[in-house]
C-alpha cells in the first residue's frame, strides 16, 4: 500500500507530459530572502553602511564575475573552490571569490593611489555548506578598506574604531577586537627557530589556537610540520600572552624577540597603534594576542579578528547538532594590512599600501535572526489603509489612497471592490499598519475621514483637509 | 624607431617572469561603478525603493544562479543569452537572466499565493553589448510585481501609477505610457484574418513599429511571413488608433472587433483600467495604443511601456555615432499581466495571477549621469573635517574626531603627522566637505575649535562644548 501511495505521488508530480519533472529548489548552498529576512539584512545593512559613511566612505561596485586570470594565483589552495563559467566563446570567466582581489583590479586598472571605500556585495566559493551555521556558496561580504600613503597606523586604527562601532551597534553582546602582526609572528618565528621555509604552514597551524588546544597544534607542528620540539615550546610560550601597550614594550625588551628586526618594527607599531586606540576610547575590547594568526597569505602587517565572547541565544531546536553550536559563535569581523596585492596587478609593481576590515555579516544576519521575534518583524512601512465599511466605495477608497501617495504617505487599499471591514483591519493587524482611515456614506457627506488607531481601536473623526497632517503627526509618534 | 619603442613597451609590459602578463580589464560588457556613479546610483534607488515603499511593497531575494533546468524553456530563442556555469560537479546551473521567473520559482517554492514585493538585482544576458546606449551584459533590473486573485485592473493600474510617480520624481523631462492588452491583440488578429498559428510571429512584428515605419512592417508581415495583403492591411488600420477610454468604448462597438470575444474581455477590461486611472489621476500620461506588443510571450492580458518623449540631452563627444542617439531614448519602463508563468513551475500548474513592471535603470542612469554634472557629485557626506594649524597635533584631531564619531557626526581627519592647513583645506573644497574644525594651541587652551565654513571662508570659535550643536545645526542648513 505504501508503494502504491509513493508510485501515484510520482506519477501526480511527474506528469505525462514531461513539463513539470523539474525539482524545485535553489542551488546547493544558496537561499532565498523572504522579506521578513530582507527587513532584518536591510536594519543591519544600514547600521554598518551608516557607520561606514560616518567615516567618509566612498563606495564602489565591480562585475559578479571576473576574467579567470584575474583570480589566478591569489587565494592559494582555495583557488580550487572559485566557481568558473562555461566557455561559451570568448573570455574565460570565473565568479569572485571575494571583494579584495576585484578591489585591487579596481585600483591598479583605474590607476588609484589613494581612497576609502565600502563594498558590500556577494561573493561565490565552492565550499561544503553548513547553512545552519549561516556558511552558504553564496553569501555576502561587507568590506572597508584605505588605500593609500599614510603615516604608519592611524588608517589601521580607524578600521579597529569602525569593528567596535559596528559591533556595539548592532548591539550583539560582548566581544573582543585580537590584534597582532604578521611582522610580530615572522619575527617570532624566526627567533624560535622555524626555518624560514616553514613560516607560513607553522603560521597556519598557529591560526587553529582557536578552535584547537596548544597540545593539538603543538603535535600537528612536530609530527606533521617536522618542527623541533624545542621551537615548539619556544612558540607555545610566546603564543600564550595576550596584553595591551604594555606587552609591546615588555616584547621589544625580550631578550630574543629584540634580536628581530622584523619583531622589533612590528611592536613599534603595536605600541603606536594603541596609542591611537586609546584616543580612539576603543582599548577595552582590544588585546594584543599573540595566537592571531589568520589564514590569508597576503596580510604584510597588522592583523585583526573580532568575536562574540557571550554565548549566542539558543539556535532553532533541531537546527544545529551538538558540538555546532560553538562553532555558530566565532569571528564575526577580520582584516589586517596588505601592502603588496595592487602592486600584483599593476604593470610596472607599484605599490599600493591597503588596511581594511570585513564585516562577518552572515553570522551577524544568523544572530539576529535569532535575536529578533521572526513573527514580529515589519516588512513593509505602511502608515495607513485606506478602508471603507460599506459596499461601492471602491473608487472613494481609490481616489483617498492616490491624494496619500501624492503627499508621500505610505499607504495602502485592497484590490477588491467590496471588501468587508473585518478582513480589512484584520490585514492591518497582520501588517502591522498602525492606522486605518475608514470611508463610509456619512464620512463621505460630511467631508471627514474616520481615523482608527489599530491598536487602541479608538476612531476620530478628521476633515478631509486635516487628515495628511494627522497621519503625519500620529505615524511620527510611533 | 616606433617599432623599437613599441616592443620596449611590450617588455615592460609583460616582463620576463610572465607575472604581469594578463589584461587587466573587467569582462567585456560589464563595468565598474565608481564612486560617483554610484552616488548617482544611490539617487536613482533611493527615489524607486522609495516609491515602491510608499505602495506597500516588500522587498525579497534570490541568488544569482539558479539550476538551469529552471531557466530552460521559459526564454524562447532568447535562451542562447543565457551564461552557463561551468559543470565542476554537482548540478548544472546558470545565471538568472531576468528576475520575473526566479519570482515565480519563488512563489511556487514556498507556495505563496499573494504578495506585493520589489526585487532589484543584477541580470546576465551574452548579448551584444552596446555599451554607450546603456547595454550591458550584466546589468540592474529593477522588478515591481503584485501577485495575487484580485478585482480585475486595480493593481494593473496601480503599476501604471507607479510608473507615472517614478518617472515624475525623477524629473527626466516629458513621457508618455502606452497601454494594451494581448487580448485585444490576439482578438484583433483574429478579426483579421491572421490564421491561428502566426499570431506570436505577426505580433513581434507588430512589435516593431516603434523602431520601424508601417510600410517595413507591412512588408515583412506579407514577404517575410506570409500573410495576405488583405489581412495586413486591416491591421494596419487598427494599429495606427491611439486614444483613451473612448477609443475602447469605440472599438466595443466596432462591428469586426465586438466579433471577438477575447477582443471585447480586454477592451472591457481597458474601460475599467481607465476609471482607475483617472482616479489615480494619470490619464494625463497614458495612451491607449494598439500598434504596442511588447515581444515577450508570458504575457495574457494588459501590456504597457513607457517611453520618454522629449529629446535627451546630448551624450559626451563621439561616445555615440549619428542614428544611434534616438535609439538611447526609448524605453525606460514596460510590464504588464502574465497569469500563467507561476503554474509553469507548481507541480499541480495552480496559477498565481501576477502583474508587474520593470523600470528601465540602466538607462535612467545613463541619462542622469549625462543630466547631472558629475565633476560636483559628492561621494561621501561628510560633514566636516578636523584639521590642525600647527605641528604635533595629531592626537589632540583624532581625538576630536572620535568625539564626532560617537556624537554621529560625519567626520574625518586627514592620516597625517603634519599635514599643512592648505592641503586640508583643499581637502575640503575637492570633496565638498562644507565645514573645517580647526585645532590649534591657542584654541586648545582657550577650549575651544575654530570653526570654518569651507564657501565663506568665514571663521568663529565655538566652545568645545558647543561644538557638536553647532555643526548638526550648520549642517541641516545646508
Amino acid at each position: 500500500e505504501e508503494v502504491s501511495k509513493l508510485l501515484e505521488l510520482k506519477a501526480r508530480l511527474g506528469g505525462d507530459d514531461g513539463k513539470h519533472q523539474f525539482v524545485l529548489k535553489t542551488p546547493k548552498g544558496t537561499r532565498d530572502y523572504n522579506p521578513k529576512q530582507m527587513a532584518v539584512r536591510e536594519k543591519v545593512f544600514n547600521t554598518i553602511v551608516g557607520c561606514f559613511k560616518r567615516h567618509g566612505a566612498e563606495t564602489i561596485d565591480t562585475p559578479v564575475f571576473e576574467l579567470k586570470e584575474t583570480l589566478t594565483g591569489k587565494y592559494g589552495e582555495d583557488s580550487k573552490l572559485i566557481y568558473d563559467l562555461k566557455d561559451q566563446g570568448g573570455e574565460l570567466l570565473s565568479l569572485r571569490y571575494d571583494l579584495t582581489v576585484p578591489f585591487a583590479r579596481f585600483l591598479a586598472m583605474n590607476k588609484i593611489t589613494n581612497i576609502k571605500r565600502y563594498h558590500i556585495a556577494k561573493v561565490y566559493r565552492r565550499d561544503n555548506p553548513a547553512m545552519t551555521r549561516g556558511r552558504y556558496r553564496e553569501f555576502y561580504q561587507c568590506d572597508f578598506d584605505i588605500a593609500g600613503q599614510y603615516d604608519p597606523m592611524i588608517p589601521d586604527a580607524e578600521c579597529l574604531r569602525i569593528v567596535h562601532e559596528i559591533l556595539s551597534e548592532l548591539d550583539l553582546g560582548d566581544f573582543c577586537i585580537k590584534v597582532n602582526d604578521r611582522r610580530i609572528l615572522d619575527g617570532m618565528f624566526a627567533v624560535c627557530g622555524v626555518p624560514d621555509d616553514k613560516f607560513r604552514t607553522i603560521c597556519s597551524t598557529v591560526d587553529k589556537l582557536d578552535k584547537m588546544c596548544w597540545e593539538d597544534v603543538r603535535t600537528e607542528m612536530v609530527k606533521e610540520k617536522g618542527l623541533s620540539e624545542e621551537a615548539a615550546d619556544q612558540i607555545g610560550q610566546y603564543v600564550s600572552l595576550q596584553g595591551g601597550m604594555d606587552l609591546a614594550e615588555r616584547l621589544l625588551q625580550d631578550s630574543k624577540m629584540s634580536q628581530s628586526k622584523q619583531a622589533c618594527a612590528g611592536l613599534s607599531d603595536m605600541k603606536q597603534l594603541f596609542t591611537y586606540l586609546q584616543l580612539f576610547q576603543v582599548t577595552d575590547k582590544v588585546v594584543f594576542d599573540l595566537s592571531l594568526a589568520r589564514g590569508l597569505d597576503y596580510y604584510t602587517g597588522v592583523i585583526y579578528e573580532a568575536t562574540l565572547t557571550q554565548a549566542t541565544p539558543a539556535p532553532a531546536a533541531g537546527a544545529l547538532g551538538s558540538g555546532e553550536e560553538s562553532a555558530s559563535v566565532g569571528s564575526v569581523a577580520g582584516g589586517g594590512r596588505y601592502d603588496g596585492l595592487v602592486g600584483m596587478f599593476d604593470p610596472k609593481g607599484r605599490k599600493v599600501p591597503c588596511v581594511g576590515v570585513s564585516i562577518g555579516i552572515e553570522r551577524i544576519f544568523s544572530l539576529m535572526e535569532q535575536k529578533v521575534e521572526m513573527e514580529k518583524v515589519r516588512t513593509t512601512g505602511v502608515q495607513v489603509l485606506v478602508a471603507s465599511a460599506q459596499k461601492n466605495l471602491l473608487e472613494e477608497r481609490l481616489k483617498l489612497v492616490s491624494e496619500l501617495w501624492s503627499a508621500g504617505i505610505k499607504a495602502e487599499a485592497m484590490y477588491k471592490k467590496n471588501p468587508k471591514l473585518l478582513s480589512q483591519l484584520q490585514h492591518c493587524e497582520e501588517c502591522g499598519i498602525p492606522l486605518v482611515a475608514i470611508l463610509g456614506e456619512q464620512e463621505l457627506k460630511d467631508g471627514v475621514v474616520k481615523l482608527r488607531t489599530v491598536a487602541s481601536r479608538e476612531e476620530v473623526d478628521v476633515s478631509r483637509a486635516d487628515l495628511i497632517e494627522e497621519i503625519r503627526k500620529r505615524t511620527a509618534e510611533v
